[in-house]
């Protein structure tokens, strides 16, 4: 099986955080490619970066995800997930989507520990998307800005370890999501040292991806989910155009 | 008072209709010019369709906002709304929004009457993203597809004024919605034909900016709302580089 | 254009404060008149109290409105709102729906920051009586006794721009909405020293009343907003005897 | 035990039959005593009928109250009652509130089923104020005005039985509520007719004010239905304004 | 009148505490039968427990219904309640759910207190399985374990009282509910202590449940609390195998 | 990795239709055991049938759970599933939840097709206890009664596919669910003629699990989800009691 997997921001060093994690987390027989997005910021905080960034990981993935048997969207909050969903012919998971399913199926309410808290109402408003906000303990960030996006795994764990514990002693949280790229793989670190289960975007993503490919749904053929009606278009890429367009 | 209406889609005829109703809706002193997205498609219907626009109204947004005292984004479904509420320090509004707020202050329940079936999905989102969920009594739509959306008030008339009637008698409503900018200026032109109050997302959102121009709130300085926080960023305009990466 | 401001307390010194902030907020080409209920108490934080002001609010519109071209019902919870709504040719806002409608086209989430502890469970009814309660970040309040209504934002001003802060800062507002009419024009003179927009639900009022007016829906002829059927009443004031029972 | 119920609307023909349902639903040692308001109108459908009647009910509750065990506003809508519940001493129920908590302790869903179309909205706003809209499955109506309000039972006995046949087959309905006092009385003899458990607002008030008289908590203290905090008021009748200001 | 109240844990001391609030609860003329769980475990606090209660409360109800007008299930959280009502002919009450109803008639908001940190999970989930979950102001709870259930009372009192008092002033709790079979009676002793009124699950379900009898609703015979259809069972005992597969 | 699935039900023929599928839809290296409830009915639908499926499920996943690395509980409706996944040390997945979660990464909003009539209350109220209620477009069934649980594919296909396409034109379906162990696979033969992704529960159930499984989530030491806490208990099968009461 092969995975396309779009990190949404310009940030290399955490595209290689996102490919390792992947990778650790995939079937035997699964491939994994990462593709970084040519434009945009450096981490997505905000509605509007998140607009930059849904925009660019539709391009890239109306460009590359032919030969792909899903896709992944690797920044928590899922930016551009849905619009992505609608145009392409394989399965899309989103980061923040596959750990909530994950979350959900291992206990009642979970919490949501970030990087930053800007960027906490961007993550409450994706949960609420995807419908889940009831089951949402709380979430818990870090309140001091990053001096490197890459490093914070090493720069915060202390800080963010403490999050999870808060989030469970106070908040009620029966599960604990990291969240956000930067984070991947620190799950897998932490889990020992945390009294609920510990679930992360990047090997959710992963296995959901391969569980959706595997299952081998039809695409939409109607409903809000098929492709875009045929329409004139202009100042598209040509991929991106012939995937909404249609002409 | 100077406003700019941004229309996301690239339909030049739309914006003919756009401009006419502002003009006709806006107080005495104001002005308007209207913007037409120098890429996109015709109409947004979908999800992939308004990430496209979000992100063109975000560039026009950025690159033309100086000089005016609020802005409209005007398309139905508010296509990068949030995100140009956060980067821009002057009052945004969207048409959904708009409309919504309007109906809002003239009965309980309000139905929103649209040009195709395929816009429902992304509508109802809409709604229910500005939190007034619980007060939508309908969405009832146009169900065959349109030859020309620059003549879809003539074209579609009769089957637009019946389906009014439908949200009143079978859905409750107490407000009827005519949605998207195709339609601008038809609550107009029907209002006596329908036996509720009947709003019109360009006229609402012009009045609605200037009245949060003349109320001139201090824009944010802190909260989910103010400007990004300085990061780096590449392949952005400059003046859309500057909004969201502040470098 | 002719706004009819209700107070539906008795207080003089609060309609006084209502009259200068609606003066300083209409458009210039805007008369308001300011009515004080002739019976009820000085100042409403009660469900009873509310009651009580709905009937005079009720009574003085239905004597007074001929002429007007759209009234407010000035008391931070709308007593009397949606039941002036039914019976009225013209529109009529409430203060705290429209400060509710200015928030929500500034920001996410808003606090309300109001004048006793008492009164937060009947402004929380009324938030979610208008469908909004899912953007309502919080509700502060002030906890001791005020000894003047009449100058309560002299004598607890500190004590208010602390609360906005908290608000912000603890509660994760996007915007502050100061509520109530004895704190009409209190934003306009702190806005500078709070960090996020600030909304006011007389100036929100008197412009959104405008704006309906400008915008002339026709009144509803038939569903829940429609007149009330005819039928026999008795004991009312023939104003409100004709508008309710239509006889 | 001593019930007083007051009959919000000025229909003596309706207090009638509320006095003979109580009567026929109260536990054998206790008395009913039946008020019809004075001033108001012939039946509430709206929400302004409703706040007259609101008014009327605090009026006669704190002119009567005294010497009684608990009080029912007995009008479907409840208007006043948790006003009322405010300021008055003794228990208060509503027919609304009192029959949604009969249905709940029946079946999962209820339909109720109502006097005219009109009224529909108004009680939809009463089942959520009380927090239960999440289990109403519908509102089924006569659609025809009623030349009588005191022989709507026979006039329209048929209508109102399909009406509730259709709650049951197309709603989903678990249990029936006949609302409106003027239906009461009406849930026992059709009962038989039904396939599900049938539940009436005045016998479930009566019934339910009678446990809460025995119960007998303790007055609120504190909290949003403490009496009102002391204040100035005027033009109330001595009673109210005693219970209200308090002075 | 004859009621039937089942102890789904299998603690004879606790009913006890159950039977003799009953009996100070009930009215004059009812009996009150207590039968305790032959299996299942000292007290429920967890879905697991409460799985094991509801198939024992089940069987219990199956084998001794026969001749009661009412039955009551008598553990906080109501294991096999609206299984219980689907095969029962005669009314059935849990004590949650009779306590919220109470509660919900005597003010707006309310707080449960409860015995144990863990049981909140479970709590919360029956409230909002009864669809009240948007009315609970808090769950307040010991965080000790305790040393023996049948002594809470005295060896927690004070605890319990500060509980309360932190609900009503942190909380914002209009009425307080003392939850738990083994707090049984509490309710009683500290009324006079809690500034708002004060509910208990056991008086509350007595008394409801005298209420529904009385009301004497024809049971379902369809909709989805009609008895189950008929289909083939084994392993049960006959009682129950009789309700569940009829034949 | 080695599967355990309980059917809850006791029907041998709908055990072999579950295995089929779930061999079908396994990772190559994946073995399943499937184990039918010795004790209940034929097939569940009501909430007293499924009191009984979930303690037997309870029982048969403690006495049989060593060795595996999850487990499925395989009946729509999921009965018991909460509850395992309290006292199990490895991951347990239901056929509602599982199938829920691959339809909320395929699309927007989601249909269930059921079996029968009475079986929707059961079904809706399984999907709001996941949280996900918001999410569902309709819950369509079958309205005669089945002849014969194993054949109702055969019997009634050309119903269940007429039913899956109401969903999506009448509906809005973007997914449709098709819903109960018995109609295990029955997606996979349909899905070509259904214009939108078709999810089936048992495949769902047992990918969601390897996932998990790979995943390998600490099990929760605190939190709702810990093991219940020690204490007394009696009458339950040894390895019940060992999990639920651990002495």
């Amino acid at each position: 099986m092969k995975l396309l997997i779009v990190n949404p921001n310009i940030s290399e060093s955490v595209s290689e955080l996102i490919a390792a994690e992947a990778r650790r987390s995939a079937s035997p027989d699964t491939t994994v490619d990462v593709l970084t997005a040519p434009f945009g910021v450096a981490y997505i905080e905000t509605r509007a970066e998140a607009a930059v960034g849904a925009y660019a990981t539709l391009d890239l993935l109306a460009e590359h995800h032919r030969g792909y048997d899903a896709a992944v969207v690797a920044a928590f909050g899922d930016p551009g997930l849905l619009a992505a969903r609608e145009i392409l012919p394989i399965p899309v998971v989103g980061l923040t989507e596959a750990a909530l399913m994950s979350a959900a199926m291992l206990g009642g309410r979970f919490s949501i520990v970030a990087i930053s808290r800007r960027i906490r109402a961007w993550y409450q408003e994706t949960v609420e998307m995807h419908g889940l906000g009831g089951r949402l303990a709380s979430i818990r960030c870090l309140e001091e800005s990053l001096p490197d996006i890459g490093t914070v795994q090493t720069d915060k764990g202390a800080q963010l370890l403490a999050l999870c514990e808060t989030a469970v002693q106070a908040d009620g949280a029966d599960v604990i999501i990291i969240a956000g790229a930067p984070l991947a793989g620190l799950a897998r670190s932490i889990a020992d040292r945390i009294p609920v289960p510990v679930v992360d975007g990047v090997s959710s993503a992963v296995r959901h991806a391969e569980t959706l490919a595997s299952l081998a749904p039809r695409p939409a053929r109607t409903g809000s989910y098929a492709p875009p009606p045929r329409k004139a278009w202009k100042g598209l890429s040509p991929a991106l155009g012939q995937l909404i367009g249609r002409d």
